[in-house]
């Protein structure tokens, strides 16, 4: 079985082949804002079609295909039914087409969070585990759930990648997403710069000489003993562990993973949010554990491998 | 069919015989905190006989009991694993046994907000819909989910019902629960005078000729233009129409049913939280509609004989 997997990233596409549990061949391509829809799956073709070479596989020994999106996917009519601006088109975009008539393969599409918690689940830090969230902190805060050993969905395939909207104080920023005070508007690099400027003492925090301040910059200067940084620094503490106490709350999971670039600076991070969740998470069975997943890219690729092989194996049962 | 359930509640236990999807006879029980869980269910025992006795039915023709209870039960093994100081003693109590050797019949014990969405699912504002997400709204806040057609466990079956212990305002009050800023601390009956003593204008407002603020008193006074009442009724709005927020983030449902005693002011709280989630809930699919529930106590003693119906039927299925 060899599957052709790829997630398409905000800035950039991350494409493999996948061959017996293992992503034997991976390459990245950069998109371009202004490309249509279409000619990103036709430069993706391309790159497959140079990694199938690679590895000296015949197109015709390629069986599945899987595409992570970063956004909401029927994933039973490989559908995208709500994405970021970047690739808005694919909206209208027929996969099942493509697959069958470029590939002639089965496909399994999902939302990226939820493919980066397959391989998490099934070949990373969460093996063993059947219960698992994720919450990946950077540009945004994304996330996916999986209970009892299945990914949750829900009616319009949303459930459980949105706990970065999650609402941890209404009385705060309004969020991207039109909703208050959500995780995201308190606690990611897009709205970061726009809360340290609103901090009433900026003009005296060392944060001031910046003309962008994203995390490592943040924690930086909260090392350094700046107190606008430090106190900004736990109030970005704050949301991302009430945030992760709602996803508690709501998954009753036995695992949080956490992921993003921002993970440098774990050894601030994770005492304090496992701090917070032993001492706020009402959970009268035990504590949930964080463990850190690194390299999501490799890992979204090789949970594509495991859907579509689900994929592959459910049609086979029916 | 015939099934004898109860509802075991804060104060008092509603007990009932369901047959062919009604509750053909019902009857209050108080109770009191002075007596043992084994006190408690000898004296169910009583009423359920008077009850049956009461409609001409034999105990040989109970084939089902149905038990729901203010806590969090492991509904395969019939164990209670956490629940309010009232019953505590129930943990150590062993279900099964009693139902075998008391009644001979098959037992369902759930969550009581859990057996209010199967009646609200079955037998109430909620036919028709298969993902629905519900609160009830008084001393505490309660609630639970129904994700395509399946009710929401998680792990430790807790998941769906916490729903009152999301954080919307972590700046905020703490929470019985040990959680900060949950629905439930700033917006339900046990922490309102703590909510409206805290105000700091309280000392020229209406509400201060009051002992004891509940929610009738605090829409009263709301509807009367006092402006404390008014801020502090706003505030407990917000934070109910961000939990509302928080479940559909985390469960993506079609439906939100509310319910409590507190319902009698729905001409306030209805319109402030649907235009609330109108504008802030992420659905890219359409609008989540609320509707109410009334009679719940009913509604719960119809849904436990829609779990017991289903037990008994999975029961033969294996």
């Amino acid at each position: 079985m060899s599957y052709l997997v790829a997630d398409l990233g905000g800035t950039r596409i991350k494409a493999g082949v996948f061959q017996e549990k293992k992503i034997i061949a991976s390459s990245i391509l950069n998109t371009d804002n202004k490309e249509s829809f279409s000619k990103v799956i036709e430069n993706l073709d391309g790159v497959f079609e140079e990694l199938i070479t690679s590895v000296n596989c015949q197109k015709s020994e390629i069986n599945g295909l899987g595409l992570a999106l970063p956004g909401i996917v029927d994933i039973d009519r490989n559908h995208v039914l709500a994405i970021n601006d970047k690739y808005n088109e694919s909206i209208h975009f027929n996969f099942d087409r493509w697959a069958r008539d470029k590939w002639n393969a089965v496909l399994a599409t999902d939302n990226d969070a939820r493919a980066a918690l397959a391989g998490i689940w099934q070949y990373g830090v969460g093996k063993g585990y059947d219960n698992i969230i994720t919450m990946t902190l950077g540009t945004g805060v994304g996330g996916a759930a999986l209970i009892n050993g299945k990914f949750l969905y829900g009616k319009h395939y949303q459930a459980g990648c949105l706990g970065g909207h999650s609402t941890v104080n209404f009385d705060s920023f309004k969020c991207n997403c039109g909703n208050m005070g959500c995780v995201e508007a308190l606690g990611s690099t897009w709205n970061l710069n726009n809360i340290v400027q609103s901090h009433p003492d900026i003009a005296q925090s060392s944060l001031n000489n910046y003309d962008n301040v994203d995390f490592a910059v943040l924690f930086d200067e909260y090392r350094m003993g700046d107190t606008v940084s430090k106190e900004v620094t736990e109030n970005v503490l704050k949301a991302w562990s009430s945030g992760a106490v709602n996803l508690i709350h709501a998954y009753d999971p036995e695992l949080l993973v956490l992921s993003g670039g921002v993970m440098k600076s774990a050894d601030i991070i994770v005492p304090f949010m496992q701090n917070w969740i032993n001492k706020h998470a009402w959970t009268p069975w035990g504590k949930v554990q964080i463990k850190i997943s690194q390299a999501i890219d490799d890992i979204a690729l090789l949970g594509l491998g495991y859907l579509v092989d689900t994929k592959i194996k459910n049609k086979r049962k029916n």
